[in-house]
């Protein structure tokens, strides 16, 4: 057994460290079960077993990879078989709630949807939510500075964090757990930390700031003929539901003809007919049943008067708002297509349809028949697509053939680049971004220069040599050090 | 004449570069009239000109200063016989607007007025407002994270930026003027050039978020006889007038009757009498002038049915807003005594009341007859204190005896310290900060360590000795380098 294996295992104690045999069980991600690579996975309990981990590896040159919930969609998480993966799952426990303060103070290793749960019995709220809920991590959320379905109100993950813990390469600990909205006492460390995908230092506790709770929720689904009607509409609700405005999601057509289809989604019903050009699922939240709902309702008659949507539904129980969100949450139906690229790209609102358009073009010069669907948070400038070169491999039954958008062949491969180079490109001309909330990892570094200047790129470097002079930390992501 | 000013002058042009002596016709700071000191003043028109000027002065190891508005609180613009003062004063663009994006491109020199003016002229606002909002920048703003009247809504300046412009020690320029919502490719740069107070790299242009307009406006004064009443009251109005709340401003009672002492205000009349312990302000802002109303004063009725305040007035009238505004705004009847030791603190809010009780015994012990004021920003856990140990030294007429809240002779610089001690040494222990929105600059470096670790600070210092290794922008401001 190797010298550093042996010294680790001193660390957390023997149980607590997985052999790559032991690490092969698990998948390598949760839309990969290939068996997880690594040299040994290590399991620390505490704050000062991570830092021992670290200073071993710092002292070894031995490379760690940080692991939370493994949601990630952008190859962050990935390892070889030369890394130590940092798993801290056993780091799992939400330390403290202060209801008057409205913060939280949470290990890194805690569940999303526990943190909402806590929040949530004491009639508060955590301002970031996401598909992976139940399986994504605080500390994953913070190191990827996780979006989701309610920035448009609250920010993305960034917003939500008042104090961090971190563990810098060399073992070296940083409480600064704090809890104060306003704290201007020299570089705010924190913010070096979140978003940097685990290669600046490894997030172990944090302190997250808390909302009210908002129990009225009004929904409705709104179709648009041109898109012109879609950003005069969004500047209406923002005017008018002004604060309570809690989301404005877009659905193509493509996509809604899609998610609305019953033969393929067995229940699903079609609340507004499929010949609309786009549709948008608009709600409002806050905390006065009545005020809300006439605001809600008029902010909609406005809308129909001024002819800005062509027709719309409004939710009228509870079962009625399930049913308008399900159109938005069968993303996966986009997803049953073999091979598929997916991307999560974010430009201004102005230049949105002509930027699908032009993409759905270029597209079909290579595959006539591909699939393009679009749907995103629009009031965020963030679109999510999928594109499938051959519609003909629609995957009817999941369970027998598995959601593929990694692990693709030689010719696929290629494919990828070119649909790469067909998303990414237009991005740069607009002031738009290859990655809205996802990160970088290994999947889109190379496409970094899209959108970050040389100048930004030698900074970004500049800190990594700074923060991890040898280079231990998650290497490879984001950036090659050369 | 000098080498390097001689090069200042091929630059900018020989009239944009100030003597010594000509800068010596410029005050100091908007507080302290005596004339400011430098080796010489630049005004670059360009960033390109910036660019220049660093590259100069790294090459030289000139210090180098940056000014915008000088309205700053903790002596972060002070400068020396030996720096080059760096004034952005003619980069003072409004470069464009984006209304359908919400976005706002300006130039460093911009002052923050202007920004409201143009934003308010495409129905929208921009989220950070302050009191020195005539004269200072938002190139001052974002080098000090500036907080001000609305953070408890929008958050401090950093929430505001969603892109930046940096030159760099060495002259680098770093265009980075993202204007998405979302957009997570790599480090987020900005991010270490927000609040470090013109230490790491001089702010040249940024882009703004801003937010729909909030036309409706309901505003009370609020009266407690316990401060358990004030928590409860926040709790309540954070939930029941949800995203909706505005400002909740709290006065102690010290403050309030001086704010309302007719023999001093000449005007100001006391809307609640003036024997209850402390008053808050309470506004919300919509756009829902209906409902807005509904819900404000049934909020307004639930705190009285429920005892949590003792009385209300609800404004009835512009006018009547304007009257209970001012009587928080009467801050420089709060600043009339000579010397006088002012204080930007903040905590969490179940310690504020022992902590005010605190520091008003043990400044009485060494001062019997002191003036204590403190108010605030309660819901973002921020205090302004005030402390002047000899209330007989009242400023009547400030036209002759202007206010002083610098230039301290000996004796009341040993005051000043031990006042300093008095208000500082109790945050360390209860998670508060000694500088909630004002910065450190030079002022508050050496009491740092009260809520600053020394792991922090050794990261502090690596950051600092990576982006400017010669140390020449604004040194020795925040850290010493030792």
């Amino acid at each position: 057994m190797s010298d550093i294996i042996e010294k680790l295992q001193q660390i957390v104690g023997p149980a607590q460290v997985l052999s790559a045999k032991q690490v092969a069980q698990r998948a390598t991600h949760f839309w990969n079960p290939s068996p997880m690579v690594a040299r040994a996975l290590v399991k620390p309990a505490t704050v000062d077993q991570i830092s021992d981990v670290l200073r071993t590896c710092f002292e070894h040159g031995q490379s760690v990879v940080t692991h939370g919930g493994v949601t990630g969609l952008a190859d962050g998480e990935k390892s070889t078989s030369d890394d130590i993966v940092l798993s801290l799952e056993r780091l799992n426990q939400i330390e403290s709630v202060d209801a008057v303060n409205r913060t939280m103070t949470v290990q890194a290793g805690c569940v999303l949807q526990s943190i909402h749960e806590a929040a949530n019995d004491c009639n508060l709220l955590y301002g970031v939510d996401l598909g992976a809920r139940g399986s994504c991590t605080i500390g994953g959320n913070i190191s990827t500075n996780a979006g989701g379905l309610s920035v448009l109100r609250y920010g993305m993950t960034r917003d939500q964090i008042l104090g961090l813990e971190v563990v810098l390469a060399d073992g070296t600990v940083i409480t600064a757990l704090n809890s104060l909205i306003k704290n201007n006492t020299g570089y705010d460390l924190k913010q070096l930390f979140i978003g940097s995908e685990g290669t600046l230092g490894v997030v172990t506790r944090a302190v997250l700031k808390l909302r009210p709770a908002t129990p009225t929720r009004n929904t409705a689904i709104v179709a648009f003929n041109t898109f012109e009607q879609v950003t005069e509409t969004l500047a209406l609700v923002s005017r008018e539901l002004n604060a309570n405005l809690n989301a404005f999601e877009i659905i193509w057509n493509d996509f809604y003809r899609l998610s609305t289809n019953p033969d393929i989604t067995g229940t699903s019903r079609a609340p507004l007919t499929r010949d609309y050009s786009a549709y948008a699922i608009i709600e409002s939240r806050g905390a006065s049943v009545e005020s809300d709902k006439q605001q809600f309702q008029q902010t909609l008659e406005e809308l129909l008067e001024k002819d800005l949507i062509a027709d719309a539904v409004i939710a009228q129980s509870e079962t009625e708002q399930k049913d308008i969100w399900q159109i938005r949450e069968n993303v996966d139906l986009s997803l049953r297509h073999s091979p598929l690229f997916v991307y999560d790209i974010s430009l201004p609102v102005n230049h949105m349809e002509a930027y699908v358009d032009e993409i759905r073009t270029n597209t079909k010069k290579h595959w006539p028949d591909a699939v393009v669907h679009a749907y995103g948070h629009l009031a965020d400038c963030n679109l999510h697509i999928s594109i499938a070169p051959k519609p003909e491999n629609f995957i009817r039954d999941t369970q027998q053939q598995p959601i593929r958008i990694q692990a693709f062949n030689e010719e696929e491969s290629k494919w990828y680049e070119t649909v790469n180079r067909i998303v990414f490109e237009p991005l740069a001309s607009i002031g738009g971004s290859i990655s809205a909330e996802h990160g970088i990892g290994l999947l889109k570094k190379k496409y970094l220069h899209y959108c970050v200047s040389d100048e930004e790129i030698a900074a970004m470097r500049l800190l990594k040599k700074s923060l991890d002079p040898k280079g231990i930390l998650n290497p490879g992501k984001i950036l090659d050090m050369e």
